[in-house]
C-alpha cells in the first residue's frame, strides 16, 4: 500500500483525524440549563473552591495535552507547528484508541525554550498531563526538566517512550540469551532525545530488572563520547561521566568491538554488516532510524545478529513508542501521579516484556495492536505510582 | 428541576462534558501506517509547504479555541481558570451541537492582559478561530483588539454574541411597533463587555438596518456616562463622545425619561417599575442580568412595557448568546474569513430576526433549539463575509 498517498487522501476526506464529541445532548431547555447556565454555575463553584473536583467533574480527569513546537518532527526535521499538526493528531488518535484517553494536539507558535516552558505552565489547568512531542534536543531535556514542578505529569515521549520500549526488548532478549542486563556491554548510537534517555534508564540501579548494565558506550555523529571531548553540550557532558569506563575514543566501529548490543537512534545505513562480526557472539541489533534503519534486518541477520529490532511495523520486533505512552499516561492519570518517575517507566517496560510470554528472536515485544497490552502497561504503571517503596 | 444539583450529578457521572473521538480506526498495522508513521509524513510535508492545506487536511478546518482566564465567569466573578472549565466545556458542547464545530476549552493560568495576548498568538496554529470568553472588562477589549492581526477570526463572545442577539430583538421589536431603529432613544445600563458592544453596534451606519439609532445614553454603576465625568476608563471615555448628545447627568431614572428602550447588562433589580412609566409609550425592556434580571418580566409588563426580554430560558424572548456564536463562527470558518466584521455581526442579527417570521411581543427572537436557526445565521454570515460590497 502507498501509505503516503492513502494518508493524504484520508486526511482530506476526514479533514483531520479527531473531532470533539459532546457527552451531553442539547435537545431541550432543560438540557441547556444543566450543561450550561444556570446549572453549570454550581459545578464551577465546586471546582473553584476545591480544585481536586476538576478530576471528578471536568475533562481534566481524562485529557492530555500533546504539545509540540514542530522543531523535530519524525524524520522531517524542523517543519514548524502547522506541519507538526497531522502528527500530533495521530498521537491523539493513538491515545484514544489504545489508552482510552482524550488527547488534544497543541502546536505552539514559538521555538524558544523559555517561551515553550512558559506556555506549558499556562495551559496546564485544563489537562491531566502533558505529552511533549517532537521537540528538538537539547532543549527538549531542559523543557521537560523545568516542567517537573507542575502538579500534573509531564513527559517527553521521544525520550521516555522510546527508552521504555527498548528496555522491554532488552529484558526479553536477555531472557532468551540467558543473560542478565548487568552482563551486557551496550553501544548506543545517537545522543539525541531517545539515545540519552535509554542510556540513563539502563544506568539506573533497580532491583527488579538487575540493571545497571555492565557498560554503555554512547556515540554521536562525531564518534564515541568521552570526557576528553571539547564539543559536548551539557547533556552529553553528563553522559560522558556516566559511560565509557574504558575511556574509548574513535568511531562507532571501535565502540562496537566486543559489545553485545547495538541500539541505534541515529540515521540510515550507518551500521556496516562487517562491524557486527566484531561484536560479541550472537549480538542484538536494535536499529531504530526511521524510515530506513541503521542496517536492514536481513543484512544484520546475515552478519550474525541473533535478535534484530527496528522502528518499522513491517519487520519483527518493532520498537514503537505507541506501546508505551498510552498506558504510561493512563496509569499516571488513574493513580493521580504528579510525575512519571523512573520506577513507573521501568514498570511499563516490565509489563511489556511480561506480556510477550515466551519470547523468541522474532518476538521480544508485543504489537501495540494486541488486545490488553495497553491495559497491562497502565496497571503496572499505576501500581508503581501508588506503591510506597 | 434543580438544575444545579442535576448539573453536579451529571458532570460527575460523565467526568466532564466533552471527549475526543478518533475519525480513524486503528485495527491493523495499515491503519497505524496511514494515521501515523510513515504515511502521516506526507501530510505534514504538504501542510508545512502549503499552510492553506491545514484547512483541508487537519482539524484546523473545523476547530475553535474557547479561551478564558476565568476572570469574569457568568455571575460568579473571578473564579480562576480551573473554575471556568465547566463553563468552557459547556461552550464547546454548544459549538458542537448547534454549530457542528469542534471547540476545545483552554483555561489559561494567567490573568495578565499581555500574557493572555501572547498565549493566544502562540496557540493559534491549531485552530480555525478563537472565541474569547468570560474575560473581565476592560482588558477583554484590549485583548480582542490586539489579536485582530492574527490570520484567524478572534471574537469575544460576551461582547458581540450578546450584542448581535440584542440587535436581532430590537429589529423585530421595531417591526412590531412600526418604527425604524433610527426613531429610537435607547438607554444601555451597564458599561461592561456586552453593554459597550451593543452600544457600538447600534451606533453603526448600516444601510440594511437603518441604524444608527437616534440616541443612546449609557449608564454604569455611577450613573449616566457623559464627557464631564473624570472617572472613566478609555473605553467609557470613547463611548461618552459617541453618546448622550443632550449631555444628561444623573442616574438611570434620569436617563430613562422619554426613552423607548431599556437594555440592561447590569445587576438584579436596578430597574424600578415606576421608572418605566416615565419612558416613552409602549416601551421595550430587555433586562439581561443573570440569573435575576434588572426587573422581573411580570413587573415590567404591569408597569407598561410592551415587549420584555431577559437572559433566562424560562421567560419569553431569551437574549441568549448561544443563538449567535455557533453560527457566526461556522459562517466565518466556512468562508475562511480572517476577521469577524461588523457587517458579519449585523448579518447574523438580520438572520435571527428574519428567522422568527411574524414577530409578536412574546416572540421577537427564536430559541437556540429551533431546527435550522444556526444554519440560517451561518449562511447569512458567510454571505456577508464573502460579499465584496
Amino acid at each position: 500500500m502507498d501509505y503516503e498517498q492513502k494518508s493524504i487522501e484520508l486526511h482530506k476526506k476526514m479533514k483531520g483525524k479527531i473531532e470533539l464529541k459532546s457527552k451531553f445532548p442539547l435537545n431541550t431547555k432543560d438540557d441547556l440549563s444543566v450543561a450550561y447556565t444556570p446549572g453549570v454555575a454550581a459545578v464551577s463553584n465546586l471546582v473553584a473552591k476545591n480544585p481536586k473536583a476538576a478530576y471528578t467533574h471536568t475533562i481534566k480527569s481524562h485529557t492530555i495535552c500533546v504539545l509540540s513546537d514542530g522543531s523535530a518532527v519524525l524524520g522531517l526535521g524542523n517543519i514548524g507547528p502547522l506541519g507538526a499538526l497531522p502528527v500530533m493528531e495521530g498521537k491523539a488518535v493513538i491515545f484514544k484508541e489504545f489508552g482510552g484517553l482524550d488527547a488534544f494536539p497543541i502546536c505552539v507558535d514559538t521555538q524558544d525554550k523559555n517561551e515553550i516552558i512558559d506556555f506549558a505552565r499556562k495551559i496546564a489547568p485544563v489537562f491531566g498531563g502533558i505529552n511533549l512531542e517532537d521537540i528538538a534536543a537539547p532543549k527538549c531535556f531542559e523543557i521537560e526538566e523545568a516542567l517537573q514542578d507542575l502538579p500534573i505529569p509531564v513527559m517527553h515521549d521521544d525520550q521516555h517512550g522510546a527508552a521504555v520500549v527498548t528496555l522491554a526488548a532488552l529484558i526479553n532478549s536477555a531472557k532468551l540469551s540467558k543473560l542478565k542486563l548487568s552482563d551486557l556491554t551496550v553501544v548506543v548510537n545517537g545522543a539525541g532525545a531517545a539515545g540519552l534517555a535509554i542510556t540513563k534508564l539502563l544506568l539506573d540501579e533497580n532491583s527488579e530488572i538487575g540493571t545497571p548494565v555492565k557498560e554503555i558506550i554512547v556515540c554521536d555523529s562525531k564518534g564515541i563520547i568521552n570526557q576528553k571531548r571539547q564539543d559536548l553540550n551539557p547533556y552529553k557532558k553528563e553522559i560522558a561521566k556516566l559511560t565509557n569506563f574504558r575511556d574509548l575514543s574513535g568511531g562507532l566501529h571501535d565502540a562496537l568491538k566486543g559489545a553485545k548490543v547495538f541500539i541505534g537512534f541515529s540515521v540510515a545505513g550507518v551500521l556496516m554488516p562487517e562491524w557486527i562480526k566484531d561484536m560479541a557472539s550472537d549480538p542484538w541489533v536494535f536499529a531504530m532510524a526511521n524510515p530506513l534503519p541503521e542496517i536492514m534486518p536481513q543484512k544484520a541477520k546475515e552478519a550474525g545478529a541473533y535478535i534484530v529490532g527496528t522502528g518499522r511495523s513491517d519487520f519483527p520486533n518493532q520498537i514503537n513508542n505507541a506501546l508505551a505512552f498510552p498506558g504510561i499516561f493512563r496509569g499516571a492519570l488513574d493513580s493521580r501521579a504528579t510525575k512519571i518517575t523512573k520506577k513507573m517507566k521501568i514498570a511499563a517496560a516490565m509489563a511489556l516484556a511480561n506480556f510477550v510470554g515466551e519470547p523468541s528472536p522474532e518476538r521480544v515485544l508485543p504489537s501495540p495492536l494486541e488486545q490488553g497490552v495497553h491495559e497491562a502497561v497502565a496497571s503496572s504503571v499505576m501500581r508503581a505510582a501508588m506503591s510506597t517503596d
